[in-house]
């Protein structure tokens, strides 16, 4: 293959994942520009000033003009908005994609807009930190992490190919899954844990208000894990919870379903059940180590 | 003060905090002998050849013969066992103590079996891993941490200043606590998190199973969390729950009420009253960070 991967890539978009994406394509020489966009000027004057990009400015439209590569990074709500924004200035020829950690609301909002002969192939690599914005931009926030590409029935077969090679040339492991399968295996892997540690931060608060007591002072490990949990950016994920209502739903009932019965369990003295599960548990993340996850 | 803390420190139970208590006390010099005893040979063996203590045995009373200090580290549902076991050897005026992770079941085994003239002096050190067994006793495990002392109405005063100078000097920080409120505090900080992540990783694997997907390939970040916690030791968990019923159930309940609350508003798209509960545990993580607890 001669000259990189991409002439030029586009992200509207520069947060933690837009700005680590930028940074780790430069390091690896995939394209010979790099531009972003993104809709506030002190957003994209923080992005200029760490140099993430060639150019940050904030006119998504003009920002795509030649681009072969469009990679929109703006949080799951908005992901319509900006494509429709960037659609006359699409490339024929050029692949759009996104990162949004749901996939079904996010390809209904952003396909309507997608021109004729421009590849749309969503994404979502399922990587990042509890930080955001520009400066929270990693390199190495990809690598050995999995990136998980939801084609259409009818995508482009080479675009595919092309942006799962972009995805493992940022050090990621990349499988294709159908957009609704994505969507219930995220819901249960990231979103309910995300959903419950908010819960139980804010539990622990209202619970220390009424013990009159600092609550939080004696948190140890387990709790601590939480709060950073849900110290994570609080648009992303109303975002997320409000686009993957289904299947969030649903296992969110799994859950209450299997807490409750371990609620009767420790009702009822039943030490046994407690202690299978434990077992049981103890046996996935060793499992989960071998699969090197962890 | 001249010479150490104390004369000779025996260790009822020898696994992760008996260990790392046996370690940090010699590398301290707070005792001029330290001796251990547990009930498997196996167990006893592995201590000696790691060396955590000057000799660990499986004769309970025979350890605590002469000891000034005797700490039970036992699973909790053990420690009135343990406590009876040692009783016919304890010196008048020593101070017996614990480290369980709930203090008013243990108090009431435990009680009942101190001899007139022995100090019993309830504490909990808020520390661990997820590991467990001789093999886990590390150094520094205590440092910047807290250590509950829960005393009891009659403890001796002196008693109590003593223990809570030894575990100041194993780098803790002491508060004392009534007991009931220690175990109400653990049970939002500590006890239910660790339910939660046993939970989720049992739902999360039940629902990879109807899938007909492997769900924790892509495990990312949050779930990683989970499932560490989720790994900590069965026996040690189950004993927690069973004995800190009430509080625990108490702290489900109310986590319940709250995951209900926010599980209505993404069934009904309330967008705002997820923003305002993620800003607010947003918050909450920065004073935590504040308290240098995280």
């Amino acid at each position: 293959m001669s000259g990189p991967l991409f002439n030029k890539i586009a992200l509207i978009g520069i947060g933690l994942i837009g700005g680590s994406i930028a940074l780790e394509a430069r390091k690896r020489r995939l394209a010979n520009k790099i531009v972003a966009a993104t809709r506030k000027a002190e957003t994209a004057d923080l992005a200029n000033k760490l140099k993430l990009v060639d150019h940050c400015g904030t006119d998504l439209a003009a920002a795509v003009e030649d681009a072969d590569l469009v990679i929109v990074c703006t949080p799951v709500g908005a992901c319509g908005a900006a494509t429709k924004a960037i659609a006359p200035k699409l490339k024929p020829g050029c692949i759009v994609s996104d990162v949004g950690s749901v996939k079904q609301t996010v390809i209904a909002d952003m396909l309507p807009h997608i021109p004729k002969g421009v590849h749309f192939v969503p994404a979502h690599p399922v990587a990042g930190t509890e930080n955001s914005g520009p400066e929270a931009a990693l390199l190495d926030l990809f690598q050995g992490r999995w990136c998980i590409l939801t084609p259409l029935p009818d995508s482009d077969a080479a675009a595919v190919d092309k942006l799962e090679t972009f995805w493992k040339a940022l050090g990621s492991m990349v499988n294709r899954v159908a957009p609704a399968d994505h969507d219930r295996i995220l819901a249960i892997t990231s979103h309910l844990p995300h959903l419950i540690a908010y819960t139980i931060v804010g539990t622990a608060d209202d619970l220390g208000g009424h013990l009159n007591s600092e609550v939080l002072k004696y948190s140890a490990g387990g709790f601590r894990d939480f709060t950073r949990i849900a110290a994570s950016d609080p648009t992303m994920w109303r975002d997320i919870f409000l686009n993957n209502r289904e299947a969030v739903l649903e296992v969110i009932q799994r859950f209450q379903e299997d807490l409750f019965y371990l609620q009767r369990a420790i009702r009822w003295g039943e030490g046994d059940k407690l202690f299978d599960l434990f077992t049981r548990t103890r046996d996935i993340r060793r499992a989960l180590i071998h699969l090197n996850q962890a």
